[in-house]
């Protein structure tokens, strides 16, 4: 976000040099009402002396003041303002087990586990509201009370602290920060907040390291990415989401089914509730920030996906649905979701209500069974409100241009304007390898009609596992889709930011444009290739049309040529202009022949 | 386009072999009502024996039984139609100039023309209407003659004849073929037919050579560009147009005033009608099938553009601008325009009226200068039909989302629904070299509502010349933005394709989920790089989740052993679903607590 208030502020700020270099800006804070309350933001010093102010997602890995190693974790920068509510003790936790890792005792691989993998950080013991308090943002907003947390992004969005507790206390935004997590920097996923984007990570049966998600999350969120769900599937997945957490500046998201999954060897029909609360807890007392609950995939619904071409493409949801049709049961996350809300308010743990039964083809979009679950969704909503748990709600998926705003305005009815989170939606099928565009399309116009955070869609999409450069492309894209969406809302101040860039190119600041480029490296790389000479970035022309024919260079000279001219020529037409109206606004003549 | 009756027209056509591998399809032809009417299809082959049948923009290069040279040129599919009209003469020409080229008599330089890259292909004479008549497909709409052009765009798009005849004697469509280029395929714009794309190749004076131009406008064609427009400004503009038009096999436009620029040394107060009309007849004799003509930049609406963020941002209305100022006179091209209609129609070139004035920047959208050239764009698309010229009208550019509806309602109601031919528009300024995802946005949108032939933004907007790649990136990501549009709008038969594609997925058939992709290569690359082995192609779940995971796996595990239970279920469910609604649609209770 640029904000005219943010340049105000900038004079209390701190400023730190080049860390950002690579992202064509440097480290700075806005100093909030207390001095722990230090917002970071991306500065761009501009060449003709301004300062351009954009939000910024990076954490302190970006800041060159901070010395960060992951082996240690990130410092936990909201510590003291949850200790200070004092509604919260420290104990002794859950114990962990091997099968966390996805090993089993009696498994001759237990063996294999690679110990150096534990993470090495300082010794920490969880934390939870003291006799199972509800020590929830929602909680805190409803009583009236305004907390750092809020303040932080309040002065983030440029926004007022009661402003944010108000959409907070009305369920029409979330604030997500595990008590567990006090690594996080506050953040605000809501309609009336700029539009988030959430990155996936996470490794799988088939391939990638801890090593590799750990860098996949700082690298999402240097790009841009709001959050980041860790997906993981395959071994180490408690350890992985250890790391991640240890060391994100962003709220960190799973789906604590997928861990319970490994924990039955992958059988669907052994899912229980204990072994799912079980997970529920040991991810909460980690940290996790928002999970993914397919709680609305009834047994009733899954026959509704009899006739779709795609059935069910959730695998939350296609897991749910096999324990529902084996044990011919409704669902265990359904009957007991009143008990599971009373777990996460402990911990402020966000729930994001999973849309088990999402259409995954153009064919099966908004159809009875994706409707039908929304429907419970709304209802889900009610009760996790009236639990003080923060709630937002998953939606699709594949759904054609036409179809879009018929989802979101049902969303906003049925759950009562709770925050929208939605996947995409891809808007065709037929380009696999560039579904981050098929999606990017969807997402970009169900941001402006009210979704307010946007989980990425890379173009490794249906084919692969993404690696870093599918990373940058999906976080990149949706960053736009998210831009593009808080112009079409008029959120204030967003449009300063495309002027900057826009006053920049037509003044031929090669090095300003590239600089306030979402991806400057790129552009300053695209550019480069055709004039690769360090003169060519400050000339007068672009590489596209050379000097002769550049438009920019001709309607600067216009403006130069007739400045005087150019009000004369204005007042004189208006005249002329008069004339022309009063002779019918035709000044062609009508055909003779 | 996939259609049902195509299927049922594929028995009489011809199926070639292999040369679109790349393409995962093979060539095939339909058969129109004469036997010289064979429109050319991608077919691709499902393992499932089944056939898709898709639009084919490729031209005779992916026809292995069709031995293609470029030195020779493609052979002149139309010219026996255009014969048989008798309504055309051959006549001498023009006569050839070195100034043609960009080479001055004077010039010391002029040694340096490449003579081997004249054009070699065989001797041909221009061709023009007889006595100035008129020989447009909106000519002879006009008077309820159905051309074969028209019956081959029938087939094509799988409507009647009669209808496309309706569409372009209504201005509604073009179907823009010059009859001096006998090669093209004919092809249809207007928002009745699917959503059309054009790719930009063209050399400047800062890089680029012949032979790439040529290669990219194949290249741009194999990936699906409709129509290609040769926007060359450097040296060899005549010669490159020479290559480029007797080797394509889609309409080429180009705007004449470039060239026309070219030949007073670049100043644009030296321009003049003459100069202007000797260029376009110069194009014309050539073959080219349409040009975008600046007539709209009026005198007085160049102070309009005085307080603009971007001013003039379009080469063409930059400098027209220019020229109107340094002689304080009206737009020469507006003065003439009815004599420059009276060229065209002698040679049936179609109008792209260009939007000299759209915005270059989000600040600068449907303001007072767009809005007031519109007006008159719409004035000129009167004129030139009274004049029988096909016309189309060019729009933006940089519109944020909220603003595009009312630019494509606007432009449909002042230009008497003439297709609307738009370039992007990007809804963001924030990113450069990703303006092919701002503009895919945009393009999906004005599309869906209206737009008949969106012109690709490569990811070098802004900052370079596209090479092979971007050229092809761009194209993908407007066929995804014009398909999306086409599925929104409910055009019959283009939501087979995506039917098609999700079947294959649906029921792990990779090679027919990759073949049917709009970019074939990609997909299987992308999917080979996380599970590289060939039985992978088969493996029934995905690279992204493995084995345990996939969703679609447990989906059609579901349907598989509950087939019969499922029927049951449903009826069951049917009843539940029934008592579930009598007591007020709500199966959680109210909480208590």
């Amino acid at each position: 976000m640029t904000t005219q208030d943010a340049h105000a502020r900038a004079e209390n700020a701190t400023d730190t040099a080049a860390a950002g270099k690579a992202l064509g800006s440097h480290k700075g804070y806005l100093q909030g009402p207390r001095p722990d309350i230090r917002v970071p933001v991306r500065r761009v010093h501009l060449t003709n002396g301004k300062d351009v102010t954009l939000y910024d997602t990076s954490g302190p890995y970006t800041d060159p003041a901070i010395d960060t190693d992951v082996r240690r974790g990130l410092a936990p920068l909201r510590e003291n303002w949850i200790v200070q509510r004092g509604d919260t003790e420290e104990y002794a936790g859950r114990e962990l087990r091997p099968e966390d890792d996805g090993i089993k005792h009696t498994s001759p691989r237990g063996g294999l586990r690679n110990l150096d993998a534990v993470f090495p950080g300082r010794p920490r013991q969880p934390r939870r509201g003291r006799n199972g308090a509800s020590v929830t943002q929602l909680a805190y907003a409803k009583r009236g009370e305004i907390t750092p947390e809020m303040e932080f992004v309040a002065l983030r969005e440029n926004l007022s602290a009661e402003f944010v507790r108000d959409e907070i206390a009305a369920g029409r935004a979330v604030l997500p920060a595990n008590v567990n997590h006090p690594e996080t920097e506050p953040m605000i996923i809501g309609k009336n907040f700029l539009v988030k984007v959430n990155a996936n990570i996470g490794n799988s049966a088939v391939t990638s390291s801890i090593e590799e998600e750990v860098e996949k999350m700082t690298w999402a969120t240097r790009w841009g990415a709001d959050t980041v769900m860790d997906l993981s599937t395959g071994r180490n997945i408690h350890t992985t989401r250890e790391w991640v957490l240890r060391n994100s500046p962003v709220p960190i998201g799973t789906v604590p089914l997928y861990q319970a999954l490994e924990k039955v060897d992958g059988k669907a029909e052994e899912l229980s509730w204990e072994v799912y609360k079980d997970t529920v807890i040991e991810q909460c007392e980690q940290g996790v920030d928002y999970m993914t609950v397919h709680a609305g995939v009834l047994l009733r619904y899954v026959p509704l996906t009899a006739r779709r071409k795609t059935g069910i493409v959730s695998r939350g949801g296609s897991i749910m649905a096999a324990w529902c049709l084996a044990h011919h049961k409704e669902s265990f996350l359904y009957e007991h979701f009143s008990e599971l809300c009373e777990i996460l308010r402990t911990y402020d743990v966000t729930f994001s209500l999973g849309d088990g039964l999402r259409p995954g083809s153009i064919a099966d979009a908004n159809d009875a069974a994706q409707m039908a679950e929304l429907d419970t969704l709304g209802e889900l909503n009610r009760i996790a409100k009236a639990h003080d748990v923060q709630t937002m709600i998953e939606g699709p998926g594949h759904v054609p241009m036409h179809k879009i705003k018929e989802n979101v305005d049902r969303q906003q009815e049925v759950c009562e304007e709770a925050p929208f989170y939605t996947l995409g939606p891809l808007t065709t099928d037929i380009a696999p390898a560039y579904d981050h565009i098929t999606s990017g399309i969807g997402a970009a116009m169900i941001g402006w009609w009210g979704t307010a955070m946007l989980c990425y869609v890379t173009p490794k999409e249906h084919l692969g596992l993404p690696d870093k450069d599918d990373v940058k492309t999906g976080v990149i894209t949706y960053k736009i889709a998210a831009h593009a969406a808080d112009l079409a809302k008029g959120h204030p101040g967003a449009q300063l930011w495309d002027d900057a860039l826009s006053d920049a190119r037509f003044e031929f600041r090669w090095e300003d444009q590239f600089n306030l480029a979402l991806d400057p490296e790129t552009a300053r790389a695209f550019h480069d290739e055709t004039l690769p000479a360090e003169p060519a970035k400050t000339a007068h022309f672009c590489s596209m049309c050379g000097p002769k024919f550049c438009s920019m260079k001709i309607s600067q000279e216009i403006r130069e040529q007739h400045g005087a001219t150019m009000e004369e020529v204005e007042a004189g037409m208006a005249e002329k202009s008069r004339e022309f109206a009063a002779a019918g606004n035709r000044v062609y003549l009508p055909l003779a022949d």
